[in-house]
């Protein structure tokens, strides 16, 4: 994998040209891209044209690829839908502007599931073809695994950010609710999409989030304190697969070797009602968000998003509204435990990369997406079969910092204390 | 002026069919658009074979204004600015969507201000021409006024809906944030825009806001309540001119004699904070959402645009945190007050309609944008030379229902007490 922090500092250094970070990504691109299908579009001789070999820009020269949900006014944008097959919208995106603003170069756009749900796509995982990476930012997933790219930026609604980084064992950053704009982003949810980013390590996803946001997010300058993290088997832990409860459980254990407090955490009753409320919301609102879509060209639509929005049409504003009441009060349930713990340590998904018939489930990450809260994946643990398991380091809300700080730690945890 | 409601059950009973519904708005249009302007586009011909004369859905064959904000499929979308002449998006807005499964036929886009922002449009006030009819839901609210129109769409970001409404003596309903998506609308601060509606009266605007969200809002079926009102004349009570502030203190006694109980609210400290905050968020989120234009199309942005996104680039990450905490507060301040009103009652503007140089100030509205209530413009009320002075109730947090009934109950007092 490129490490953006790694080819930062030798564009920085003057070691390697901005042309020279695109020849990279363009030579693997072209040694896997058939395979893999990571990209809908992408642009090596534009990317080069952009690629400005001066400043001092904290993203300076770096390609980044951009989940296909995002509007992009120089390339193709069509949301993983037929409906808007060869659509250019006439601008950019917010998070696009902000990453070019933060001297990011566009490669390309990244497949998504159709409008970000969870029509299996064409992406597989560079780990094994014959496995899913995961939905529904599949190709900027399989592009950071495969090495095609050292940042990509992705969303989450249910699970699309750390479902498929904990699939091609990346690192997934999915920020505190809001942290990145949303603007210009094709929304299924307004109460839950997030902006989230993708790159090789910890400490490179959190560069990238502080170039974006222009806050101070970097935790590559410091040894990150060792944190206190409490272990939530949740109660949903029997859909976790034994060798994905064995790497959290391992994971806890390398955490605490490095000097980590450990504790446990059961499953307060208010995050398992907002665990339920998840669908609710998300339907709802997905069956106004996609309005358009569902009155004029429902026969375009995967059979999976029409048969949501169709059932979604029977949500009632009563049956939302008590939805939104139960993720408050969860909210509030998780705000009152932060004195006991700086961040939760559970599983990134039930186990490793599922088949491609299906993008696998979100059920480990919705509840997240619904608190707002910090979720990183955090790789470098694999199954028997050599596929990547992630852990989900999951944050307190507006302590991104922290969260990744505290990710940064088990990631080295787990590399020093690796078998 | 056209009320929604009298179209709806004349539709109903056979009495109006809805080609002549049209025909009554393209009459008014042909008669009077070309000295106020309300409209950037609109096809009369196309919205009569669109309006289905058969079912029962609430808004069946009304023509709706819909402001050139948001997107539209089938017309162009510019958002006042020349960047986006001839733009043409691929997709409605979901809150044009929702008007047209409620039945509603858009007759045409009406003018914004540059990005709903400041700069001065070409509509004129409807009362008199030599006059703004507010911004920046200006040309919804001139359209309602002159009775081109039954229902438009707005958005109010600081005071675009409540304004322009009183300016021109309409029914403005701002419904708490987030009851009507704003998917699909061209954003400028996304915790502050909110979709509002403008409409002749207090219940035609509550039928519409009902039809879209599919909420009971309506409030024609009984008669109001007495509602218990805080006279509320807050920290700025010196900027509302003289016939303003009688206006505000009229209608408290109307109300009064009606049966309502009145108290006075000192403006809370939380509250006047807030206040202060409201600008600090809404430009730091401005620089961000309109990072593309700011970026790639400075010299095509209107000087007052432009010299607030210069501006907002110095706004630091933590000083619009301490602002996002600030309103947080406020809005815990304003709910522990919930037992003692169930509606503020306040100025809707600093006064009756200023010249065209300007389109008045936001000042009596962006606190209650930013504490995401309910507000409504009741109308009803003059100057000495005819200008409508507007007074706005002000609502709790998701209580749309009762805050329309009491903007209803003080309409009706307004005009049973009328001098």
């Amino acid at each position: 994998m490129l490490s953006a922090l790694d080819l930062a500092r030798r564009i920085e250094a003057g070691d390697l040209s901005a042309s020279g970070v695109i020849n990279l990504c363009a030579d693997t691109i072209a040694a896997r891209e058939t395979e893999i299908g990571a990209f809908v579009t992408y642009d090596v001789e534009k990317a080069r044209s952009c690629a400005a070999p001066s400043g001092s820009r904290a993203l300076r020269g770096l390609p980044v690829g951009i989940k296909d949900i995002f509007d992009t006014a120089d390339m193709p944008t069509q949301y993983g839908s037929p409906i808007y097959a060869g659509c250019r919208p006439a601008w950019d995106a917010s998070a696009v502007s902000l990453v070019r603003r933060a001297g990011g170069v566009v490669l390309g756009k990244t497949v998504t599931t159709e409008f970000a749900y969870l029509q299996p796509p064409k992406t597989r995982n560079p780990h094994n073809l014959a496995h899913t990476p995961g939905g529904s930012s599949s190709g900027s997933a399989a592009a950071i695994a495969a090495g095609m790219l050292p940042l990509a930026l992705g969303s989450q609604t249910g699970g699309s950010v750390i479902r498929p980084a904990a699939y091609c064992g990346v690192t997934g950053f999915k920020p505190s609710y809001k942290l990145i704009p949303t603007v210009g982003m094709k929304c299924f949810s307004w109460s839950l999409d997030t902006v989230g980013i993708f790159a090789a390590g910890v400490a490179d996803a959190a560069l990238a989030a502080s170039a974006i946001t222009g806050r101070d997010l970097r935790v590559d300058r410091t040894t990150p304190a060792p944190p206190r993290i409490a272990l939530l088997r949740t109660h949903i832990w029997d859909e976790a697969s034994a060798p994905m409860q064995n790497a959290v459980e391992h994971a806890v254990r390398m955490a605490e070797k490095a000097g980590a407090q450990i504790s446990e955490l059961t499953m307060p009753p208010a995050l398992v009602q907002a665990f339920d409320a998840h669908p609710t919301i998300q339907d709802y609102e997905a069956f106004r968000a996609l309005a358009f879509e569902f009155d004029n060209h429902r026969e375009r639509l995967g059979l999976l998003l029409r048969t949501l929005l169709e059932d979604a049409a029977g949500i009632t504003a009563d049956a939302y509204d008590v939805a939104r009441r139960n993720a408050r009060r969860a909210r509030h349930a998780l705000g009152d435990l932060k004195s006991e713990f700086d961040v939760i340590l559970t599983p990134s998904a039930p186990g490793a990369a599922p088949d491609p018939s299906s993008t696998g489930k979100a059920i480990f990450n919705r509840l997240w997406t619904l608190m707002g809260t910090p979720c990183v994946n955090v790789p470098g643990l694999f199954d028997a079969s050599g596929l990547p398991l992630g852990v989900q380091v999951v944050g307190r809300f507006g302590r991104d910092r922290d969260t990744l700080e505290a990710a940064l730690f088990v990631e080295n945890a787990l590399s020093r204390f690796a078998a």
